[in-house]
């Protein structure tokens, strides 16, 4: 028999209860339905997920390792989404804590192509925390988007991401968002000399997906960013499988709102699919999330357990300039900083600030000693 | 100005921050960047989310109307579900309640392209409630499946749905199970005379979906099954799109981990990217959703408020035989119930189980003189 892929939910309930409870997790995420109407011996040994340990973790909250058959997921990681948590996720007492990975699976799905050490590469930036801005707002031509890209780049940013709000809208089509911001950034290149790249955001189903991928492959984007929670996961590695020079940012998008921690969500299966970067929420921004989660999103994506390329952590959301070496000291040089209306906000001065930005991070000394 | 895409926010906060916090909500859902920062006066016009109302509804508790831009989500649902939760899904303090569509958004979109209509004929049931089962458990082979199926259909169910656990698995090929399946059906069905039709379950990325849909074409099937939360809004968009003659099934796999009100994403958002029955948790089985939750979802779901055909709502999870006449009270005969495992507990007497099911729809006499 394989391996289990062990799933560890989070599970709101009594001592009295426990036990029950996680049989019926074990049941709902495998054969779904009563164990004595199934006649066949090899589906209640290799089939049925089996509660390999029940752990009270606080009071009236229960860790329970569920160990779930590889053989139901296969290669296809939205069905692994679907045994990990597709029923569970309708009862609101159950939080998909953790997973773990048999080797096999986990190479099946491969991970980031490229990592940090592709992202860095593209950059020639081999120590340093990266840093990246973003495309916003909504609504503007794709002129006025190319015009920004221009300046973010003039300030020697990084990597430039589109808004994830950027699709492929009447007022800013894809494919003339994409040309603007790839002369934009070509022009400012040519006067830094830093080799900025532009992250385009992709949008719509896997075939508009790819043919937006294959237009900015035709315009020297070796880069993009999806929504592993909007695209689906099955779809993201689709688009890994197919362009394997594309980095590809990963964006959180309606991953919040699924009752799935995010250092596992965010933090190890996006990565897993295929996430060179993950872009998150950091503490202290526009969003709630913990230091410590942060922390462990962070770690999880740069040290992954299954042996795959570490993925390359961006926080985000409402950060500021000058944080920045709050924020260095925090995560290292491993990561990216993202840093979008803290910058557009300077207008008229938007080259300067961005430029403002990148100083402070290569000039960080950090006061955290393991990461000098 | 076009008409606004409204959407409803439930916001747990107090008094005095509630109009703060609505405020950010219509940012973060639309530019997501600070306003004074916004040269073009157009984008603030006419992209700028706006809160229309904000409504105290209970203790902590308050609903807010933001008008969102349908230009920045064009014709895509994946971006449409990007721009009402995307980023405000990341926060725990909101729940996305209800939406109110612009008729343009909604024709867009089309709706359910076969509706109740549409299920009803291919049975020949004009006003009965219809029947449904699962194939189950995981695991089974390919010539398994297919005598289940057989067993089912003799008991002339109207619809036998694989369990969305089933997908391209080692042990049961999607190929070989729709064969066998179909094969089983078909020998039934000339014993019974009853149309009973199966419903695949279609998973992986775009490409793999459209292969299996196209396969069932080939063998006369004409339903499937999808999980929108796994496939990505756009992708069951492609599919309806391109295979018209599919009534499509929608599972709500990873569809309550989502804070977004189960009687808007299933009883709403599911038909209005093409569902033409939606697969909820029944009240009092195995999982937590209240009576009100379900008759809001069946309600929704049936009375569409956009000209759109209505919803077929199927209650699953958990139900018995015995709880027939109790149910079909509740929902009325523009339901489906779908019974899994109560039917396969019965083991060697499916069939007869089968029957007892369906004799049961078929016979009930209403007690409720709305439905009559």
């Amino acid at each position: 028999m394989t391996a289990r892929l062990v799933a560890v939910y989070h599970v709101r309930t009594d001592a009295a209860s426990i036990e029950t409870r996680a049989q019926a997790i074990a049941v709902e995420q495998s054969v779904e339905m009563p164990l004595d109407a199934i006649e066949e011996p090899d589906v209640l040994r290799d089939i049925v997920g089996e509660v390999q340990a029940i752990e009270p973790i606080a009071d009236g909250i229960f860790a329970v390792r569920v160990g779930l058959a590889p053989a139901t997921i296969g290669s296809d990681a939205a069905q692994m989404l679907n045994m990990l948590f597709g029923n569970t996720s309708l009862h609101d007492d159950v939080v998909l804590h953790d997973i773990v990975l048999p080797p096999a699976l986990a190479a099946t799905f491969g991970g980031p192509g490229h990592g940090i050490a592709g992202l860095r590469s593209r950059l020639g930036a081999e120590r340093r925390a990266l840093t990246c801005s973003a495309l916003k707002p909504q609504g503007l031509s794709p002129e006025r988007l190319g015009a920004l890209a221009e300046q973010f780049a003039r300030g020697a940013l990084d990597y430039i991401k589109d808004d994830h709000g950027l699709a492929d809208q009447d007022y800013s089509r894809f494919a003339d968002r994409i040309r603007a911001c790839v002369a934009g950034i070509a022009r400012a290149r040519e006067a830094t000399g830093h080799p900025t790249r532009y992250v385009p955001s992709l949008s719509g189903d896997l075939n508009a997906m790819r043919r937006q991928l294959a237009s900015a492959c035709a315009q020297g984007i070796d880069c993009a960013m999806v929504a592993p929670m909007i695209a689906g996961f099955a779809n993201i590695q689709a688009l890994r499988r197919e362009y394997p020079d594309i980095a590809l940012f990963a964006h959180p998008s309606l991953g919040g709102a699924a009752r799935i921690a995010p250092e596992l969500l965010i933090g190890r299966l996006f990565p897993l699919i295929g996430a060179d970067a993950v872009i998150f929420p950091n503490f202290g921004g526009r969003f709630g999330y913990s230091p410590e989660t942060c922390r462990a999103l962070a770690d999880n994506a740069r040290t992954p357990p299954d042996g795959q390329r570490p993925s390359l952590p961006v926080p985000a959301g409402g950060m500021t300039v000058q944080r920045v070496p709050e924020l260095l000291d925090f995560y290292g040089p491993d990561a990216m900083l993202l840093i979008g209306g803290n910058l557009l906000s300077a207008r008229t001065q938007l080259t300067e600030a961005s430029a403002a930005f990148t100083r402070a991070v290569a000039a960080h000394q950090y006061r955290v000693r393991s990461w000098t």
